[in-house]
């Protein structure tokens, strides 16, 4: 599979290198350097950044890859910031980080592994439990990295198809876990998912754990945990000191808005974590352990983020919505809007306008990601999107 | 195996605890989380931080871990600082780090892979080349984490001996893996080696690699390259541009001091990246990128670090021969003493003093491994050790 990842920074540089007058996308022009992407930014030429490059990227609307763009909470900086001092060293007093997540999640600390970003928990799920040529059951479209690592590590995904109102069908992915139950790996739940926004219910989770095959892992990657609203949802972090066989991946990319500091964490029982723990490197940058832990403490920025962040988001859907275009009801900070017609140009036409929006999720090609930014990127993303939308739809050949 | 560095820490709390006038030294008391540590810091409390635990460990010498005391160079400083604005970001302009780093060790961009630090690359060429209980060959005392590694995942390290002059001994590395050729997935060379602080010498390394069984992996950990001034000595860098399969790791946490910042790399012919690639998180805080592209260009910080370090260890070595005590010359950033004794009860007294020497290194136990700080801690050192060794040898009953 390709790393749309990539793909998807390619083609932001084409468009940015045709603002600029630029003649080519070759990698020569690679003007981006992705913090979790593996391997994507890596090993190819990462120079050639054009003049002005740093400054042509900070005056986009940044709504394509759900970042939080309210910022990094005032004590967690401070707390990032204090810490310097031990950029240098390997050993150096405990933040207390794990002791911090035991408490905000209510498990006990021999039951959190420290990560560097939620995506090293999918990886390392992958390669415990993909051994073998294990496969993995998910849906799609979801947060597809751990698709694509299974298939690096040359095992496949079995990719169940959404039901009509966007949800993950619970009933058929039992189904299909039971059918295939001996030669899975393990199942995977994004919740809420991205990219739709949908949750799935805590009754749907506990009907997925008792009705899955004995002892089938299961990776719940409550990356968005934070922005949910609807009291039909739950963590599944009690399921962990049930003993159940699950894995729940939370990040500091989200709420915390770290997402370049690269931290998160797994949540698991002990016998898992310990299968698990020899595939993680382990490696978290010191700024980002201080950092994580007061993120923990500062609940009540955490709550603002929140606030702010939903409320921005249902204002924008009520905007979209006024103009005739249906939304995918989220609780996440980003949302689906149908275009009713093909994704792809309309976002490059959102580049030239200066406002980066998701990257396509096939097979749901006529909808577009927003991520939810701050109020005035979002004037902007309206501003831009009633131009857009105005243009009769691009045909194939003019897109690249 | 357990893990040495784990134990270390213990030991270290144990030891500041007791000076604290604590009673245990069980878990509850962990002080120190450690950056590279393969899960030793994590699925543990990581609280109960006594008062006044950084005041604490501030005050301490710290020479155990062979990190760069002399701090982080001023433009690498200015580079991160700059940076903060993308700390929430998935993709930012890219710092030209992989550009740097062929330019600087005069490699391809495609053969580099910027990891989590280089114990990172150790961990991932492990998973990636010991898969099928394939074993690794290397010395012992050599850098464990290869070791350690090897064994959570299930397979096997066969480690043979230095010489009588601390060196490791090529022929008998190549007759080994001529030997297990069957059961071997790597060769691992530290060099120079840690803790000896030894060098492979330019014409061992193409002896080893002209002898070796045809397409044997070889793992060149080059961490401590940047030390070096022996003329005997050269970086295993040109072997990949020939494409013989060796990967050589270097890490910007010691000649950088960006330890905790967690950033290093491997290079590596393509086909074998390709290998490694999916078991690499690729996760890498953003500040650390921006610092090490900036780190590279910089080439007279990185000067002026080799020679205060290299001045600052080879007079604490002439210091220790006038006091009657043998040194293990050294082409890094530390370098072992001999003290006719057991080092266990001698790291402890001096933890008492409020310095802080390298662990044990088996079976070199009559050995203490010194990381070079600067001049004042290593006066600091000086006082302390005429203090301790000026006591009689403690029983081993003494030593907890």
């Amino acid at each position: 599979m390709e790393d749309t990842k990539a793909v998807s920074r390619r083609q932001f540089v084409g468009g940015l290198a045709a603002a600029l007058g630029y003649a080519t996308t070759g990698p020569e022009l690679e003007l981006f350097a992705q913090g979790q992407a593996r391997g994507a930014g890596q090993g190819r030429p990462g120079g050639g950044r054009g003049p002005g490059g740093e400054a042509q990227y900070d005056a986009m609307a940044k709504l394509a890859n759900n970042e939080n763009n309210y910022g990094i909470p005032d004590s967690v900086m401070q707390s990032m910031t204090e810490h310097w001092k031990y950029a240098g060293r390997y050993g150096y007093p405990d933040p207390g980080l794990n002791q911090a997540i035991a408490e905000f999640d209510g498990v006990k600390p021999e039951n959190v592994m420290v990560t560097a970003g939620s995506g090293e928990v999918l990886d390392v799920v992958g390669t415990t439990f993909l051994q073998g040529g294990k496969k993995v059951l998910g849906v799609e479209p979801s947060y597809g990295s751990v698709y694509q690592h299974a298939t690096s590590i040359k095992s496949e995904a079995i990719k169940l198809p959404l039901t009509k109102d966007y949800r993950q069908d619970i009933g058929m992915i039992i189904d299909a876990a039971r059918k295939h139950e001996a030669e899975l790996g393990f199942v995977y739940i994004c919740n809420p998912n991205n990219p739709t926004g949908q949750i799935v219910t805590k009754q749907e989770i506990k009907e997925l754990l008792d009705s899955l095959p004995a002892g089938m892992p299961v990776l719940i990657d409550e990356a968005y945990h934070h922005y949910v609203d609807d009291p039909n949802y739950a963590t599944s972090m009690p399921y962990v000191n049930e003993g159940r066989p699950v894995v729940v991946a939370r990040t500091f990319s989200k709420i915390a808005a770290m997402a370049a500091m690269r931290i998160g964490y797994a949540v698991a029982p002990t016998e898992l974590l310990q299968k698990m723990r020899p595939y993680s490197a382990g490696s978290v940058n010191v700024l980002a352990r201080y950092g994580a832990a007061q993120a923990l403490k500062d609940k009540a920025a955490m709550e603002e983020a929140k606030r702010k962040t939903n409320a921005t988001r249902n204002k924008t859907m009520a905007d979209l919505k006024a103009l005739g275009y249906e939304t995918i009801p989220s609780q996440a900070n980003f949302f689906m809007v149908g275009l009713r017609r093909e994704v792809q140009p309309v976002i490059a036409a959102f580049r030239e306008e200066g406002v980066l929006v998701g990257r396509p999720f096939p097979p749901m090609t006529q909808h577009l990601r927003v991520s939810v930014g701050v109020p005035e990127e979002m004037d902007r993303f309206m501003v831009a999107f009633k131009k857009v939308m105005a243009q009769p739809p691009a045909t194939t050949a003019q897109q690249q």
